[in-house]
């Protein structure tokens, strides 16, 4: 049984990290999910970086909201910054899935973005983990998760 | 007995670090806190490093007031990702309460706004220690620390 | 036979790290190639240091198409941040190709900028590797990959 | 006998070292000083890293004067980071001292802010060192180091 | 005999590293120089760790020419983190010798610059490993290397 560690926060306007597991879960039983909660996005690294040290997960997922301010940008650099070095400290992967408030027009499109940037994001890790020879076939595809993928470049004839 | 490091600074314009221990010693018998103050919030993370290290803090809390300047966000910005990689070096939590002046309008505001961040961090490191299953149930739904929630977004029905 | 690594991303409209795999090919028999794919630029760093650490591999190329946002371009910086990181953990080279979109006015341009800028750092690997004394030989020479060179400045005669 | 270090830089256009080492033996007979200066502000983090794991210095002041321009503002940046990172890697504090050039209206008022900042920033180290319980009585005063203090925001009565 | 790294780019438009190391041998015969070239800023920190860690370079110098776009000063941002890291994670001086292609108003004027900022900062590597206490008799008299000092800033008498 290979672990995953989902992590999300109280500060986000939706609950990303349940649509993460229900995802993980829908599409495996090979999977266990660990749960976990913090209370900001720069929390989520260290919380990341216990679950792949303590539990032994294998990957993580980790789940935010930056808000809209100058500050609250700063605040995503760090928290990312936190997560790309959770990582190398760890030779594990934790996949960043961070929705900024400003990408969505209503709060029905905000939950509807979350629900489906969390999910394509589950499917990205089951996919890295148990069947990594499908991610080499989506190479430069121009894969979007939570919007309609752009699509490759296309070269004159 | 748990033991949690909570560090502030004399260059921030409010006693932070005298809420955070007080709201801690409010919510909990359970928890001993070690206080440490340094001049400025660069010198945060290593105070919190030490306090972890060497008197085996569970988790800590770092409470500074940056200013207003160009050069004071720059600051908070080190600061920040110091915090950061105390974090990732120690495996342990450190909840960053910052209070960025300009975020109130009055000096008795600032006062409050110090006084409820404070206070309200402690209420999560708090729970991260004793209760993390609370903090699950607390995913997604828009908490502010110091100022109102702002709660989770709503669909459409 | 020397390994080397090649990491691309399913975000990127062009399949760069085909490129890449073909130059390396053509220019010599003694380089074999591990080929990953991830989802986005900010993970490229750890595939690389798995695929140092666990494969072995002398080197590795990390290719990539930031998005055009602001927040994209912040990404970029984590994402270079942490193929920095992970090449001084390692003590190998990562060469980071990455190509704004915005770089290129059509997409036809967009293809040949992006297969143009891969086969020449592949090259630029394979020298490091092979023939490090023909890196001395271009220094100060203003190589530019993807474009045309730009040349040594000349001095007043 | 604890030792101390104090690094400045030949760019500075004060000899910010000088006054802090003199500061330091003003107030105390129990700390020694080692004394070294670097180019500029980038070479202080690991000068004092240098220091404290070579010669055991308990803790360091990096004195230095960042330059006008935009990527001045990125030298200072980088130079931050690392005596933060020199801070977490050895366990000590670093008291990172910078004068911008501009913060002062002629050069008169420049060598008196740096004069005076060195020496506040030494009593602050010295206090650290010797009497850490002082620190404390000092949390939340508003203290500047080389201008007046602002002190503690007032609470409506 | 000490060895120190000269390590410098195929994208710079001067031969930056034959300066440095005409330099260093015009001025003694204590040291020898282990010369290397790579493609750009970027791969600069890793080489000079490889040159201090596997060739044991006592010091290094890490000489480029960041390009003009906006996205070409955060490739210098990453690099001179790059450059700062590696001094600190070996303990070991790397001056770090950047010309911004703009702060030249010629290409003659590029080639002169580069010259002379490469043969100062030459000296100054050799001074830091051979008689530091020169470098302490220059602190706080305003150095500037490639352009003319500033020197000291005057107090009122």
């Amino acid at each position: 049984m290979i672990k995953v560690g989902v992590v999300d926060t109280s500060f986000a306007r939706v609950d990303m990290g349940s649509e993460a597991v229900e995802e993980i879960k829908r599409l495996t039983t090979r999977i266990r999910v660990l749960r976990r909660t913090v209370p900001g996005i720069k929390d989520l690294a260290v919380a990341c970086k216990i679950l792949i040290e303590r539990e032994d997960c294998a990957a993580c997922m980790a789940l935010g909201m930056p808000g809209r301010d100058e500050k609250d940008k700063l605040s995503a650099l760090v928290a990312s910054y936190g997560i790309m070095m959770a990582q190398l400290m760890t030779g594990r992967h934790i996949l960043e899935v961070f929705v900024h408030e400003e990408e969505a027009e209503s709060e029905a499109e905000l939950v509807e973005l979350c629900r489906n940037r969390a999910r394509e994001h589950a499917r990205n890790l089951v996919r890295m983990l148990l069947s990594p020879e499908e991610m080499v076939r989506l190479a430069g595809t121009g894969q979007r998760e939570g919007f309609a993928d752009v699509g490759a470049a296309k070269k004159l004839r």
